[in-house]
């Protein structure tokens, strides 16, 4: 991720890469071949004063310990997701923030994921009538790839990896509290982390989410299903291939059709005219904007996009996630 | 349903349709116009000698009281699905059966299903290594049809409609106690009854299940998705379109992909050489065979094979389901 950030911030030239250190010899060998300087220690880093962003892209058990060390040393951060382990450290870091008067924020790049955002969009137009269920996927069949990921007392497995950019994305999607939270993880290969998950949240309006990581499932379901009372959108995969199916003429009842060993009404297809078939709105992004928003927010210009109260809450969800699979039961969660 | 039962039942030999009743006259005309004799009452049928057996082809809330009158005069009985309006009804309906020494079976025609008998034959030959997780779902965008189905005093709703079947046959995919339920119902419409729900369900060996069922989704989901610890089953829908995907050669860590606004390696897609798709194992079946083994199992010459405990079960799982829905809380179940 180090790497990726680099080659993301060449196009944003608000922010000049100054240098990179890493613990692995080949990481550091890799920074001097792109003709970065490769400082020798974090703490080199943290004396330099022409370095005024430090960049975590650590495993997540370190986040806290460099952070708060970056932010005493008078620099601001920029910190990879999940933010810490905790909401014990992150408010550690949050305090070492405002003490230092710096700022701190979270790469929760999946903000800028033109998938969320069209689904996003599809709301604000209430094309599909009320929401009353929603289902965010992502499943893949590699496994935990790596090392860390795969310990727990590095921070590993899916519900911090995945489920930390799901849950931060879906929130913005379905306003009001969070009721209930039930968890049930998943370890096909018998990993010590969570594999996989399903997540179902229950909202105070009464509407309902299923989050979904997968990471032993041969054939992916769609990334996005977004129930309305009057239709549903769905996008199949990040290429946004997808439609909106919305009610056209009422049919009243339907003919019975031949399902399997019996007869159905309830699930007979409709037919061409009782449904419309719309196109996604479809929303384009660039993720450099969070770059471009830090320097702004640092020199004043602009609120940050990414907000630590906004990260807390989503820490919170995930431990009552955890606490749910743990005790097998629904959490109460700011109800 | 009693319509379609005639029809099913002219290519039955061993079962000839003595004639019908039905409370509205319209369908008793129907009846005239088939040939079959329009009993005018129910107490007529049970009053005729040469009636052996009575089909129940009627709303929920009627089945206990007709199926232990028609017991107590000495006949068979047949039933629709939900057998009852709880665990208490069926009870009575059983101690009936046994009291008039009479056979009492439910017409739980979708264990005939062939999407499901191929999941069942899948599991059993272990294409896919060791089941960890199922999803099995019908999904339509038509409303609950009809009348009393929407009424919850004639035990309308989801739940009893349709989840009745899909957790009839579940239980016979994944051997063991359930320890616990999950249920989250949904009324996108505003009805009293449930539209559609989503069922989560743990067992002893530590499988989960996904129990879904929805009339208000205009996007349908594949009827089944079987995860194994070497592969995914997914059967699209009742005309077995599908396929297995197992796992292929060992390719190590993915290259990250590009993934919306990040990269990722952890969902990079797998690539031909490895997996190895599969064609689903096909069963055929005839649900006819339910009619012939219930006139068996009267003259003592098999086992029934729908048995009154294994449907007394599915009952107290749907009492589990609509007591976690109504908490919010998981029910503890067999455990």
């Amino acid at each position: 991720m180090g790497h990726e950030h680099v080659r993301k911030l060449k196009e944003v030239k608000e922010i000049v890469v100054g240098g990179t250190f890493d613990v692995k010899p080949e990481r550091q060998e890799l920074s001097a071949s792109l003709g970065l300087k490769a400082y020798p220690s974090f703490a080199s880093v943290l004396d330099d004063p022409a370095i005024a962003i430090v960049l975590l892209a650590t495993p997540n058990d370190t986040h806290r310990d460099l952070a708060v060390a970056a932010l005493g040393a008078g620099k601001h951060v920029i910190c990879e997701k999940p933010v810490a382990l905790s909401t014990a450290e992150f408010d550690q870091i949050v305090a070492a923030a405002k003490q230092a008067d710096r700022l701190f924020m979270v790469h929760q790049n999946r903000r800028w994921d033109e998938d969320y955002l069209t689904v996003r969009k599809l709301l604000q137009e209430g094309t599909i009538g009320r929401l009353y269920h929603l289902e965010s996927r992502v499943l893949g069949s590699r496994g935990i790839p790596g090392d860390w990921r795969k310990l727990a007392r590095h921070g590993g497995g899916m519900v911090l990896d995945w489920g930390v950019h799901l849950l931060d994305r879906l929130v913005f999607l379905i306003p009001g509290k969070i009721t209930q939270v039930f968890c049930k993880m998943n370890h096909p290969t018998g990993q010590e982390v969570d594999e996989g998950f399903h997540l179902f949240l229950t909202f105070e309006g009464g509407q309902t989410a299923l989050v979904e990581v997968g990471t032993r499932h041969f054939q992916p379901l769609p990334l996005w299903l977004v129930l309305g009372t009057n239709g549903t959108a769905l996008i199949k995969d990040w290429s946004l291939e997808g439609s909106v199916v919305a009610l056209g003429k009422d049919e009243g009842d339907a003919q019975p059709i031949v399902a399997g060993a019996g007869l159905t009404k309830t699930m007979a297809p409709r037919t061409e005219a009782a449904e419309v078939r719309l196109s996604l709105p479809v929303v384009r992004s660039d993720v450099r904007d969070f770059y471009r928003n830090f320097v702004e927010a640092v020199q004043g210009r602009a609120e940050p996009l990414i907000k630590n109260e906004e990260v807390r809450r989503i820490m919170l969800l995930m431990e009552a996630a955890f606490e749910s699979h743990r005790r097998g039961a629904v959490v109460a969660f700011e109800a």
